[in-house]
């Protein structure tokens, strides 16, 4: 099992922890160390360390023993029991999840630390992040996340205070994230903080408006292909690339196993769609679907640690005659299901009836509500149509009504949308669900580019977010086409990353400028080691660059391929500045000159 | 010679030729045939073929046969004598040229029908296309763009009209480009239509926001790497994936002789930086180069056919101090070459002191002239500042200056700029440079991402163009890592279409939205070979599919390898409609039902 799991650090890079000032955790961030700069006369200028949030867990800390048989420390486990609200059930509570894990043809399949006896909240108290929030607790979690956005940003700050003339923390704004901060936005249902007492794993984060734009990756097996071990290598691989949270969508054989052994290693928030698990369980017959079967695999994927749930509760009967006649229908495979199985029963949507009943099972372990948009546009002729508008008046309502059960609540986005359309998309998000933070995939602004569906995906990811999205669900260059490979989930969650930076820096988001000025002064200074570890996919980079210049006296060269040596634009602009410094120290004759050349 | 060059048509497509009704001229589109729609009773619909945009030239019909040592039949030839405002000159009139053809050892290298008779304007008569559209005069190669820019929309929506309740036509806005709105957005000075007399060989193509983005691939070798065979192998590379216009920026040897090949070869319009070949006079050596060996080459250049020269001239001695604090200087190579210039010989800029003279010679020849950006932003940290919005408005007086010798004016943009500030750039070209057409470099909207800059760059591209820019230059994956291979030019130019077509949706552009239509159509269909031949890259599409579903069967299968056949949302959707139209049948109970669940 263990053999094929990516490990180790990035590089030039450690893993470093901030010590909390509240509450006593430590906040794992990477820290990436920089060459010195040296001047044509041999100083020598320091440059800082840069601090880069980090989502791949302690797989990248050369100095933990990751066994992924064993799965990874259980970094919250004292804070959830110390707040004493949680009790330690004797078994578990689902009738398929005991069904399971008494099967011992599944033996070999088991993650051999499973664990039956989950926690869950003690009757009549409530576990959510939002409820402790809107009680004015700042709970570890929350200062975790507070140090984690901020980046080590100020310390940066002061640093380079210090250092004279040095352009780089000019332009970064002060940051505004503190502890009571992210509790507020919490508390007001702006921002999540997935984080399932089932999985104390997770590094605390959070998907809000006025916090870094988030990513997220879907893995899962497909009816025929991948074995456990490569979806837990899948996974691994997905945060090792900056994907924040997971969604397991699995649909095939031993979801239940699969599930266990990726949440076990899981230092992100993992989500689920329930049904797709639920639909299996009926073999795949919609019309043997029942509102039983479906909260029993609620309570099992609670109990398992899941921490957000993707339901497709706005749905509803009168939507469907507004599809009949869209280009490309229903596109999403909840909405699809759901829209199936009412029509077989003639009955409103189970999953709008017992809402109530849904929340109030979330609640006892804090897992999430994500609101699915089971009608959002498969192509840009659907776009904003009435079909998707009207469900997302639905989700709002169904916010006020998760709000009141204190779930943490965000909401699904499209889909294909052109780019004018985006905005409106965006804007009457947060009228109708009360700026619950929006969660959209993609949206493509075009449908003719299957194979490149990740860069229609990024152009209007990138725009939304800026826009107001709280996090980007990736979507893979298969689009379309395929079940995504290992290749395919790097270049979806590295390309997702680059929209989702793109926008922070765009909202002038406190950090994210810092490591982009310390790239371009990496690159204007022929610091080819620097510029790979500060990019994005450092093995990519590096690729590149030796595909034409192997040598390794070529990192040290003040040119690339790209323009060869006379037609360096970086190297001549050096030039150019040390020929304006000679012309400067004769001060008189340039100014003289200058007047002269331009009146 | 021959044997390398990519032929041949694409999938399920043939080149059509659309009459002129003003001149008698023939319009090359792609037609790309469509299978049937059959229903489950086994009807049969028809769906009509998709005319798009093609920018591939001859290589793509099937009926010409090419022969790149001959060069491409020259379209325009009889439309530029017929004018009977140009002569045909003896002799090449530059040095250079008579240099470069007289010496023997060249032969070898030496495109084998060589024009050594170009045309050039007759003593008082002006021949570019800007000159023909202010006296009101309808050129054969303006009626080209307008039936071009339509792709046959009108005829689709005429045929699909009689089609009973099919959504295809629904969206598609009415066209509005005609012959003399061509003519007239050109005689504004808001489109270009480049078309040097020395190269017939060009198929009419138009620049200007009213119409489709085009996009501008570099091609050209650097000076150690690649060969004349496999510079033109590029450049047809490069428009067969949709690059509307070429920038050849050789640096290395033989400039002269790989240019000849390319522009004979080249159905497409072919740009340059004279600066370039010019500093190759003088071997690198900056400070040796004069008006006089520019001036040269630029009349080597326009009489070799060249079609637009990007021209630095913006870049002033002023400008100079204001980019030594910047972060990373002048990136532009032609910038970083005239300041060293400027520095070396304390002079204002050749290009700025000679430009009258510049444009007396590019409007004998129509060579439209690009205003360089020499001070486009290297990075985030220098967008937007003085130094380039400083340049950009001395772009505002060149272009004044370039109008008045009736020569055809764009203006090259940024660069890296972060979204928020993408628009402000758009909105100030437009003020400065009187709606003068903009051609953006990307922009890149993030510093980090090397390896992916193609991506940061179509983010900012699809945006600008949305906004107003008119053609966009495309960005590679090997950007700021090194020389582009053949698949690094596919991987941008398909890119930068997307980002282009994404723009030329958020306009309403007409035509645009049609492609989509029918690929959302054949998506829902699971027509998948229709699929494949609407996309923007067939070849890689169909790749992806068959990586996990390769046997023929699968091309007719309602479902692909993404989601597996039971959780396919496109075909439940299908099933939802058919359900749908059952329950609709018994339409009193389904009022009744409808009515019930939802109250």
């Amino acid at each position: 099992m263990n053999k094929d799991i990516t490990k180790g650090s990035f590089p030039n890079s450690k893993k470093v922890y901030v010590q909390g000032k509240i509450h006593d955790i430590k906040v794992a961030m990477r820290e990436i160390e920089l060459s010195d700069t040296k001047d044509k006369e041999g100083n020598i200028y320091k440059n800082e360390p840069v601090t880069v949030y980090d989502t791949s867990g302690p797989f990248t800390d050369d100095n933990i023993e990751v066994n992924v048989k064993k799965g990874l420390p259980r970094l919250r486990e004292e804070w959830i029991r110390a707040r004493k609200d949680v009790e330690e059930l004797s078994e578990l509570s689902s009738d398929y999840g005991k069904m399971r894990h008494n099967d011992p043809s599944l033996d070999v399949l088991r993650f051999e630390h499973v664990n039956t006896k989950p926690l869950r909240a003690k009757e009549g108290k409530c576990v959510s992040q939002y409820y402790y929030a809107k009680q004015g607790i700042i709970t570890p979690e929350m200062e975790y996340v507070a140090i984690r956005e901020n980046q080590r940003i100020d310390e940066i700050k002061e640093k380079y205070a210090q250092h004279k003339g040095c352009p780089m923390g000019a332009n970064i704004p002060a940051t505004h994230i503190t502890a009571e901060f992210v509790r507020d936005e919490i508390a007001r249902g702006r921002a999540i903080l997935p984080a399932n007492i089932n999985h104390p794993e997770s590094e605390p984060m959070i998907i809000g408006r006025n916090f870094l734009v988030k990513i997220n990756a879907n893995i899962g097996n497909s009816p025929t292909t991948s074995t456990i071990d490569e979806e837990v290598e899948k996974a691994v691989w997905a945060f090792r690339w900056g994907a924040d949270t997971i969604m397991d969508l699995s649909t095939g054989a031993n979801i239940h196993e699969t599930r266990e052994w990726i949440i076990r290693n899981s230092p992100v928030p993992v989500g689920t769609v329930p049904l797709y698990q639920a639909l299996e369980k009926v073999n795949g017959l919609v019309e043997n679907l029942t509102w039983e079967i479906y909260k029993d695999t609620l309570i099992e994927q609670c109990e398992q640690g899941v921490d957000y749930f993707t339901i497709h509760a706005g749905l509803l009967w009168k939507h469907i005659p507004k599809t009949i006649h869209r280009t490309t229908g229903i596109v999403s495979r909840g909405g699809a299901i759901m829209a199936k199985w009412m029509l077989h029963k003639h009955e409103e949507s189970f999953l709008y009836t017992h809402f109530e009943e849904i929340c109030e099972i979330l609640a006892k372990y804090d897992v999430g509500v994500s609101l699915g948009d089971g009608l959002r546009p498969g192509s840009l002729a659907d776009a904003n149509d009435k079909a998707q508008i009207g469900e997302l008046e639905v989700l709002g309502e169904l916010t006020q009504i998760a709000r009141k059960h204190h779930v943490q609540t965000i909401i699904e986005g499209p889909g294909h949308v052109p780019m004018h359309m985006v905005k409106e998309n965006m804007d009457l998000q947060l009228k109708y669900c009360d700026e619950a933070p929006f969660y959209t995939l993609g949206p493509l602004v075009s449908d003719i580019a299957p194979g490149y569906d990740h860069i229609t995906s990024a152009i209007g990811g990138a725009m939304i977010a800026w826009y107001g999205t709280a996090m980007l669900c990736y979507v893979t260059q298969k689009e379309h086409l395929g079940l995504p490979d290992k290749n395919d989930v790097k270049e979806g969650v590295v390309t997702f990353k680059l929209a989702a930076h793109a926008a922070d820096l765009a909202k002038g988001f406190p950090g994210a400028q810092y490591r982009d000025n310390a790239m371009s002064k990496a690159r204007f200074e022929f610091r080819w080691k620097d510029q790979f570890a500060l990019a994005l996919d450092s093995e990519k980079a590096m690729r590149f660059h030796d595909e034409t210049l192997p040598d390794e006296g070529y990192k040290s060269e003040h040119f690339c391929s790209m323009c060869g040596e006379h037609f360096c634009s970086m190297r001549a602009s050096m030039e150019v500045r040390d020929l304006a410094e000679k012309v400067d120290e004769k001060k008189k004759e340039f100014a003289k000159f200058g007047n002269e050349v331009y009146k």
